[in-house]
Formats: structure tokens, sequence, C-alpha cells
């Protein structure tokens, strides 16, 4: 397998400038500082599996291949991160066919490779007695002047997360678009405090930023962006007699996988924000950072009260 | 899961100089532009699976995790370069208990990471229902000025092995070195042509590095440096009266997992290695580089003849 399959990757995978030696050798080399000068050397990894987080025999593997980048480019956007390269370890079961799956997998993160011009730099392909494990590791460059973090959190800041939220399970787990180019926007125009991405849940997401920033926050509960899919989902369970279904506000504060980012500045940030009419992307103000550790919920015509973090893991 | 293990894991592993942001946000952080100007990065990943690599039930998790490692590493010292951090994902099986399991991999990897002072920089910990998946992918820091590849074997090169081959599956494939601190020392004080290092046997693996710098090679078997577990399992064969056993050079030609370097030079530069008393590894001139390409055999008393890449790949 690995000998047709690199030759398929070299054919396939053209290599770029921003690598001096790619596929094929022992390792991939790159010229970080010779290139960059001025930048951070960013690093992620994710590793998905099946029945955890796809199923093979459902769904469609050039979904899993875009899927398994996809996620790796929200945690690089989180850093405000500009992707350059990638590094793929499959682990492929025997009882399919190993060379078509892993082209297959391979197929469905090229268009995203092409898109953000990110190179393979590299891998490992084998094939076992278990099911389909794909492992990410994702490298991106970040500012050293402006680079993110969510433990930098300040106390009066605005809580912001970008596009809607809830019900990814209906089809955004899947074709999400990772908010690279918005997070770069950002970065280039504005002073962020804290970021990070919403992978499991706004709820859990937001109370391990504050932990980390030794902060926390209340939350607006009437200012929460609900996805469509969150009321669909509800009119589903609706429809199909679910005795107790999920309110859309419910999903919206805690369901997994959204991968939009969540993002703390200052009053006057928010100002420049909501005053710039070219920002590529659709933030909502949903809360505040406070002094005092926890979170807190607010409506309207409610006070605050506490509200515990819960969110979707995996394990 | 996740939690209360990345919090054993910034407890034990703890920061370095190297790195400015590590375990517990979305990514990593290195600062390799503006601490290394003079340096390139250097990549490489292996997974490794359980009944593939290694034997859950019956290996010590411990030898299993410093093997994760140690392949790795050896994919870098076969590029010259010096290991500076290292990412891992591991995929659990449900079955184990799988807090102390990882624990466990990660105790074993401890004592080689402090060694080569090499930082965890991140990874991704899952719990599934399939066996014990591995993945590493480990960075290095190469010379600009001297890095090496396996596609720059030049005509009348002089090839050389580390160590003894053959065998590797008594013990060495668990317990070998990888051979960082020869390679850099190598690279110190020589023009090495072409490296890699030896995972799949020395006959499939001197092809491959043939193959890539559109070569061949003599390979003089009466020189190969056979190890004393090739000669061992020879015993043992006899001993069980296996009908047709696989003799101590066989073994040293094609047995997988050897972990050693791959080296070709110049004659000059062999007489100079030959006259360095401070040489911190054995080397051992096995052939030479020639024009024609494929493999041959030659002993003191036969005449050359071709001989077939043969080696172990584990699909």
């Amino acid at each position: 397998l690995e000998l047709e399959f690199v030759q398929w990757l070299q054919q396939n995978f053209s290599a770029s400038a921003e690598i001096e030696l790619g596929i094929g050798d022992d390792a991939a080399l790159l010229n970080i500082a010779r290139d960059h000068p001025d930048s951070s050397l960013v690093i992620t990894h994710d590793t998905l599996l099946d029945n955890v987080h796809f199923q093979l025999g459902k769904d469609d593997p050039r979904r899993i291949g875009r899927k398994s980048l996809a996620v790796n480019l929200s945690d690089l956007a989180a850093m405000a991160a500009r992707p350059i390269a990638v590094v793929i370890g499959l682990a492929l079961p025997k009882q399919t066919d190993p060379l078509h799956l892993a082209k297959e997998l391979y197929l469905g993160m090229q268009p995203m490779l092409v898109d953000y011009c990110i190179v393979l730099a590299g891998g490992d392909t084998n094939v076992w007695n278990g099911p389909l494990a794909i492992s990410v590791t994702a490298f991106g460059l970040a500012s050293t002047k402006q680079n993110w973090r969510r433990a930098s959190a300040l106390c009066g800041d605005v809580v912001l997360v970008s596009g809607t939220l809830g019900g990814s399970i209906l089809d955004k787990h899947f074709d999400f678009e990772p908010r690279v180019r918005e997070s770069l926007y950002l970065r280039e125009h504005f002073e962020i405090h804290a970021a990070m991405d919403i992978s499991d849940g706004l709820l859990l997401d937001l109370h391990r930023m504050t932990a980390a920033s030794n902060h926390g926050a209340i939350i607006d509960l009437d200012r929460i962006p609900i996805a469509q899919s969150a009321r669909d989902l509800l009119a589903r369970d609706v429809a199909e007699g679910i005795a107790d279904p999920r309110s859309p506000l419910d999903r919206a504060l805690s369901d997994g996988e959204d991968f939009e980012l969540l993002l703390t500045v200052s009053e006057a940030t928010w100002e420049l924000i909501q005053r710039d009419a070219g920002c590529p992307i659709a933030l909502t103000r949903i809360g505040t950072i406070i002094e005092k550790s926890g979170l807190y919920a607010a409506t309207d015509d409610q006070l605050e009260h506490p509200i515990a973090p819960r969110g979707y893991v995996h394990n």
C-alpha cells in the first residue's frame, strides 16, 4: 500500500514554496525562520475516530476527510494563525478497500487544502484490524505581535460569538467553514483579548475560557444567536412526539461542534467592530466578563442566576 | 477524561523555554524564527497501532509509549535534526482503564523526553470502541547549512551503516536508542551525502535511497555487521527444529525495525571518519554507490549478482 499511495499523493498533492522537502523522505522540512522571521509557529492536533466523530458506513468518506482537516483549521483560527501545512496519519480498516478509502479521505481534504494554500507535508498510512482513525497535525503562522489565547480575558470585556449556534448535528459539524479568514481579518484590524473556538458547546467553552482567565461571565440569554438547525430539531422532535424535546436555546448553549469563534474585546473595540462595514463576519455580543468566577445567566426580565457549564464531549 | 488528564500532563510534563504556549490552549506556539534563525523546521509523523507495531495485552505499555516516541526520533536523526517538541494523539480502548493506560504510555515516553530535552507541546486524547492507536508528530531543528536527505547519494559514494543489523524482534525494536546524538555529531564533523534510517530492512531501505538518488549500489555481503540477536534467533530456530531457518545474514539484510543510520559519504570523508577517535558511533562500510540502478551483491569469492530489495513492511 505505502509505495503506491505515496506516489499517488506526490502526484495529486503538489509541493509548494512553503516547504523545502515534502512527502517521500523521513521527514518534511520547512524554512520557517528564513521565510517568516516575524511569525510564531502554531501547532494543533486532533484525532478523529469512527463511531466517535463520524460513522464510516453512513457518512461519505470525503466529508469525513474534510471534517478531519476543518476541525484542525478551526483550532488554528482560534489562534489567529494562517494555516501552512498538515501531516496526516491514517489507520485504515482491513475490511474495507484501504487504498480506495485513503484516496477518498484525501480527496475530501483536497479542496480545502487548495483553498487555503495548505501543503500536505507528510504523514503515515497503515492498515490494521481496527476501525478508521484519522490523525491530523496542522501548522500555522501567527504574528509574534498579536497572537490569541484563551487565558487573557479581562474584567469588563464584551463576550462575542461568531455566526449562529446549536443543532450542528444536522449538517454543520461536517460542512462548517473554519473561521480562518475571519480570524485573520480580526487580528489585522482589532485588538482581541481572548479567543478560542467553540467545539464542545458555548457554556462549556466559555467556562474554560473564563476559568483560564481567572474570571467569570454573565451571559445574556436573550441575545444568544440561535441557528436555524436548532429550531428545525425542535420541530422534528415535536413532530416525532418526543416527550421532553430540547429547546433551541438549550441547543445553542450546549450543543457541540459549532466551530464558531468565542472572543472577548474591550467595550471600545466592540464599538469599532460595530462601525466596521467591511468586517467579513457576523459577531454577536452575548455577555460580559466579570471578576467573580463562574457563569451567570440573565434575561431582560430576570435577575442573573448561576448557570452550570454544560456541553458535549466525546468521552 | 480529558480535563483530569490534561491537568496530569501539565503537572508532569513541564513547559520549557522552547515553547511559548503549551498544553491547554487550542494549539501550541513555538518561536522558531525568533529563537532559531538559522534552522529549518523538520516534521515527522508515525502512527503506531495495536497488533501491528505492538501487542497491548503482551507488551508493557511503558515500552509501547517509549517505542512510539523513539521511532519518530529515529526519523529526526535520519534528517540530522535536533528534536525539540512532540504532539501525541491517543485513541484508547474503552475496555481498558483508559486513564491508567494513557498515563503509562506517557510515563514510558517521559525519560526519553527529559533525556533529549523535548517538550510535550500538545495532543489529543480520546476513548473509543477500537484498539489502541498512538499518533506521534515530532519536531526538530536542522541546520540550514547541512540537512540530510535520502535522494542525494552520489556515484562512487561509500555506503555506511551504524551499529549491527537483524533480529530486532528479540528486543531492539522496543529498546533501541534513536541515533539522535550520533547524527548530530556526524553532521557537525563530516559531510554526509545521503541519509535515512533503516526501519524496513537494509535492502529495502537502501533500494529506496538509491532509487531516490537515481543510482544503484553494490553490497559487500561479507561486511554486513550482523547483530547477535540474528545469530540467537538461528540458534533458537535450530533448537526448535524449524525446517528452513533464516540465516543471520538474511536477517541482517531484511529484518525490519533496526533503526540504525544508513549513510553515504565520499571516499575522502570515509577516510576522515575512520581516523576520528572521538566518533561516538560504530560505522561499517557495506558497499558502494554505482551509476547503474538496482542493488547488486558481492562476496570476496563471488562476482556481483543482482539482489532483490526485500524487507519488512507492516502492511
